[in-house]
């Protein structure tokens, strides 16, 4: 797509492949990163393992424009993400003053002991640039074009906000939704067609199961692109390509 | 964890990288392996690209027991999974005449055109081994160790009691949750011991959101393994490490 820049998401975490643990932290980021013209072009789910995180990380940085981490940096034996960053990047993990300072004083006012373990959440790879949240004690951070961030929904959300301003930005990316009552099987050809007139835009077709919350109709065009006209265009075909069939079309 | 497989499930969309659909299928996939000793150790979510979806299956198919991919088996421009997945086999995009044929008849019955975009739901990578369902005319494959189903989770569910005969198992893996109102800075250090006096366990340590819909608690352990007097005694330990300082927790 013209004129975005690319991304990817490493989810850390054992639970989220054992589906334990539903991930809700992909669909928000995606949703911050398109308006501001980052798409996302792919998204691992890796276990809590250090060789798997650097492996991942490493690849990821390099083929795209940005990557963004959830999950993994608390205080018990299942968060190594920051370790893994350093190993990442071939630098040492190091206790970072001013965010040691802000989480011993919580725990003094809370009377909880400050222990080794709890102090790991004040370590950031060598060269990282903490992303200061104001809601969170426990701050994000970036080292290069990496940035990490906790796995708990809120929390993340909060420091999504303050890596944000950290992003440089490509075309808003829109979207537009058509629902309709065609077979995909009918209407691949025009289809085709259709998203072959316009390769700056992104026609995706999903069928829809019977009991969908999102729909009553049997499949959903999904239109993507920078260009809003060229958007519209591509859904008027699409709506016409479905009620020249006899079919029942809305955009959503 | 002793006597389980490995696996991994590549989730093929735009959509889903796009936040535009929230998947369903992994959790559904790894519960039902974890109760035949199948654990996924990764999972990627990839775009509707061809070279995305050759790198990811070549390389996971070699690291892991099984590969399970959804997505982008239907009609349309943007499934290309069946051609992508000949690619990676070095093989070719072939008919198969049977489902050829019970689509054809079903289109008939319809009385809708079967073209051209249509019949590429007939087709698998030369030397797979279809893998028919009673509820669905669109089969599953299995072509070596990788697995392909559809996107649409209603019918990936279907697809999947199909693929499932055809799978080894390992020990059933047994999972325990305890819910506890403990901090995680506060319960680490004796949690790390538990951890490694059990190393054929999983203890994962999970801080809840606010207004989580799982729990009251501020905190859930999730305890896995393939030995259940294990997983007791694991749990009775953490238990009682919450108990001892003063903190409420229970097995849920």
């Amino acid at each position: 797509m013209k004129d975005t820049l690319s991304a990817a998401v490493v989810l850390i975490g054992n639970e989220l492949l054992s589906g334990s643990i539903q991930d809700k932290n992909l669909a928000h980021i995606a949703k911050e990163l398109e308006v501001r013209g980052i798409r996302i072009r792919e998204t691992r789910i890796i276990p809590d393992i250090e060789s798997e995180i650097v492996e991942a990380v490493n690849h990821l940085r390099q083929k795209f424009d940005y990557v963004f981490t959830t999950g993994g940096i608390g205080p018990t034996h299942d968060d190594i993400t920051s370790d893994s960053m350093a190993a990442a990047f071939g630098v040492n993990n190091v206790i970072q003053q001013t965010v040691f300072e802000q989480i011993d004083k919580r725990f003094k006012e809370k009377g909880i002991p400050f222990t080794k373990e709890a102090q790991r959440m004040a370590y950031a790879p060598q060269g990282s640039e903490i992303i200061a949240s104001k809601h969170s004690i426990i701050p994000g951070y970036r080292i290069d074009n990496v940035f990490v961030m906790a796995g708990v929904p809120s929390i993340m959300r909060l420091m999504l906000e303050g890596v944000i301003e950290h992003l440089n930005t490509g075309l808003t990316i829109h979207n537009k939704a058509i629902h309709a009552n065609v077979g995909e099987g009918e209407i691949a050809h025009p289809l085709g067609i259709i998203q072959d007139q316009h390769p700056n835009i992104d026609i995706g077709s999903y069928p829809q199961d019977k009991n969908s919350e999102f729909s009553d109709y049997r499949v959903i065009f999904m239109v993507k692109g920078t260009d809003l006209e060229e958007i519209q265009i591509t859904c008027d075909k699409i709506l016409a390509a479905c009620k020249d069939r006899g079919h029942d079309a809305i955009l959503a």
